[in-house]
């Protein structure tokens, strides 16, 4: 919609609409209260009527204030006024071998299934992806191909591809070579690679607590288990405790989502990512970052990664284009450090080379200098979408109900009054047609009953609003 | 080039060319003797002087007669004439486990250099693949696609794809339905998941000697040991042998590649495919069948599979499109019987689901009806090529050389003097471009240190003689 958007426009009224923001914020401004007129703001500001009102669409779209029929704008939503945001979980005393449950199965087993509102898959709506762009891409890639992208790829990955992912890591502050980097089909695989370039079946890996449940299930199929290190809603992990656990459960490794972690939505601040990986480094202790919703930040900068902080090479950094870009595309990778040649050796081992038709057309896409631009209206997107599905979360739900507040990626992560059974939810909601991934498939032991993950990667509409509302509804009436 | 060769037309220059090529075989015709010429072929087997053209042009192309300037046609060549076939090598006594060499580094580290001309790998000539059509394919999947293929594909696979490949199935002797197949990226990708499915580290796993060297990586990497079973270069393994083996190394599951083993080119019998299933199933034993050369076969019929003979589910097949369409499309399959669920589970853990876009594409092209036409061009091509290379080593190698006579697939293999070491002819090689797969990859107990695998993926041209002549002066001048 706004892709020709100027850029100095977008800049003033942004700022602008900051500004208000945070004067709703502090509650200088409280719901109800009337805006000013677009002409009044225009005046008072020294802007242009166009920018007012973009202004006020900003925060309309962001569900801060709505447009009132023949009177104006009012303040609609102020942040405190929502829920409470749910608590560290406790730790547990053992590690424990993973048992991947068939909970899993129940919730994935229909991904595709028409008619459904699906709020259980962390990631974009194909609505939000620059289709047209990537297949022209796609086509390029074929035609400039000396062999049509039919042959096998280097196993390493397209150098193309790789220079790109090099360029985009500055900014989070990596400094790699293309030859520092290995292709990967999807994010999954590289986490599966490192995994097994970096441990042995029987050892044990730290890991977040609530996690993505594929993560048990790459962990399950390499024979490790797992200690579940107690997890902040904000800031990530207990560095402290982990600290502690490391020589307790003679820990192995550690693999951690810092960025926006899945589901809890929480980033841990840069000056602690260095604090963890210099912890590490001291025990020489691998640290596999997946950092596949970095790019994905509401704030003003993107978050570093722990990556960026690593003078060992004991940091496998893990990322994809699948949350950002193409998930159908299958096309992630590492920059694994010093275990690097073990990693491409695992890749050959087991699955020869990525694709090499959709290694070359993300390559077309980056180099184009297309994917910054597309990035900030994903970013921008989501965050307006991050916003309207809480509010409607903080509407529909009881007030016993706890959520996060996510600064990036995909996902609110609700805490419901313990008599609830999110795994029960999900099975009443699917009589419904709604998705949700509820809490127990985020846990080795059984935990987060009450909990669920609730993705807002699809753009609000009324469909999504029915679904939110059916939701409460049913957590109000449990019996 | 005959793309559009009328059937029929095909038919008789084909049988035509037959006969000829028999009594060339019962030495009916012998080397140096003179063939009629195309006039009287034309009379006398009352075809027309094109057809008569086109039967000798087939067989010169196949190496079999030649035609000299201003005189006609000679028989060239017989196959009595050749060298030896390489014998069966001994059993070897112990389980052990999987060591793979940093050789397969140095053979594979520079696949796509260029100037080199690579006997190393078992694949087809770009040359010999159907370009445009796929092309045409990739473009209309995308149109095609409600997501131009986008979204993450089923964990399962593309539907229509599976549809596509139970059909291909009924010239196996199969039928599945579309459910009973799981789509991988790759052949190496089902292997590993079904190796998976079926072991646990620790297992001992019967696999043929020699095997290519990524099945033993595949091994290694789930930590299992194998047992190499003596092979026929004709008949392929030792069923008796193999049912003595199980109980003594308690051997929990095969994997075998039973037509055009890689590097031996062997095919089963289908009566002994027989025997093995049913010998297996009485032990409950698993088999993953490897089939991906089958489709790759020079005589009349295709050879059927191990699962066309599989009652129990036991039997897991796997195939690819990656030797006969698209190596770089990154797409295979299995049919994993009764171990399906398991190997889904298995599939999301690690990759998730395969690549949407080379999915479709392959597909779409299957569905055109073009598949079974460009084998046909595919196979024809492949085994002239097997005879012309065939001949060159018997030309240029010593009078002590075996080497295999594949009835399908890429690969020869040649057995040279005890004193030639293959690694090292291997190095050699290189210092003249030459790339070969030197013996020692294909063991994991050293053997076959006086063995190479030469592929004859690449059409005839005079680079390839002259690389085939170099090699053969290598081992002449061997010090």
């Amino acid at each position: 919609m706004k892709d020709m958007l100027d850029v100095k426009t977008e800049h003033k009224y942004t700022e602008v609409a900051e500004r208000i923001e945070s004067l709703i914020e502090k509650k200088l401004l409280k719901v109800g209260d009337k805006l000013l007129s677009v002409r009044a703001l225009s005046k008072e500001q020294g802007i242009s009527l166009s920018t007012a009102f973009q202004a006020y669409y900003f925060l309309e779209s962001k569900g801060l204030i709505e447009a009132r029929p023949q009177s104006g704008y009012y303040v609609k939503y102020s942040r405190e006024h929502t829920l409470d945001i749910p608590q560290v979980c406790e730790p547990s005393d053992d590690a424990v071998p993973v048992s991947v449950d068939d909970m899993i199965n129940s919730v994935y087993r229909d991904l595709n299934a028409k008619g459904i509102t699906n709020f259980s898959l962390a990631t974009p709506s194909i609505k939000l992806l620059p289709t047209a762009k990537l297949n022209k891409a796609a086509l390029q890639a074929i035609r400039e191909s000396p062999t049509s992208c039919l042959n096998y790829e280097n196993v390493q990955g397209n150098a193309d591809l790789r220079k790109q992912i090099a360029r985009q890591a500055f900014n989070w502050g990596g400094t790699p070579s293309e030859d520092d980097i290995v292709v990967t089909a999807g994010a999954v695989e590289a986490l599966s690679l490192c995994m097994k370039a970096v441990t042995k079946p029987g050892d044990t890996v730290a890991i977040e607590t609530p996690t993505y449940y594929a993560i048990f299930q790459v962990m399950e199929s390499h024979g490790l288990k797992v200690v579940e290190i107690p997890t902040d809603p904000l800031l990530g992990i207990d560095i402290d405790y982990l600290e502690q656990a490391i020589p307790r459960f003679d820990i192995k490794a550690c693999l951690f989502v810092n960025n926006f972690n899945n589901p809890l939505g929480s980033c841990m601040p840069d000056d602690l990512k260095k604090k963890l990986v210099d912890m590490l480094a001291k025990k020489e202790i691998p640290l596999i970052e997946d950092d596949i919703y970095g790019e994905l930040y509401f704030g003003k900068t993107r978050p570093k990664t722990c990556k960026s902080f690593d003078k060992k090479g004991l940091v496998l950094h893990c990322a994809s284009f699948s949350k950002s870009l193409a998930p159908g595309y299958r096309i992630g990778w590492t920059i694994p450090g010093k275990f690097k040649e073990r990693v491409i050796r695992l890749k050959r081992m087991h699955s020869v080379s990525t694709n090499t038709l959709t290694q070359a057309a993300v390559a077309n896409f980056l180099s184009n200098g297309r994917y910054e631009l597309h990035l900030r209206h994903l970013r921008k997107a989501l965050h307006t979408q991050s916003l309207r599905y809480l509010q409607a979360v903080s509407e529909y739900f009881p007030d016993d109900t706890r959520v996060t507040r996510p600064q990036g990626g995909f996902t609110l992560w609700i805490e419901m009054n313990k008599k609830i059974n999110a795994f029960k939810l999900h099975k009443r909601a699917l009589k419904h047609n709604i998705g949700i991934a509820p809490g127990q498939i985020f846990s080795t032991q059984g935990r987060f009953e009450n909990c669920f993950r609730l993705s807002y990667g699809a753009p609000w509409d009324e469909k999504i609003e029915e679904g939110i509302k059916t939701l409460g509804r049913l957590v109000r009436d449990w019996k």
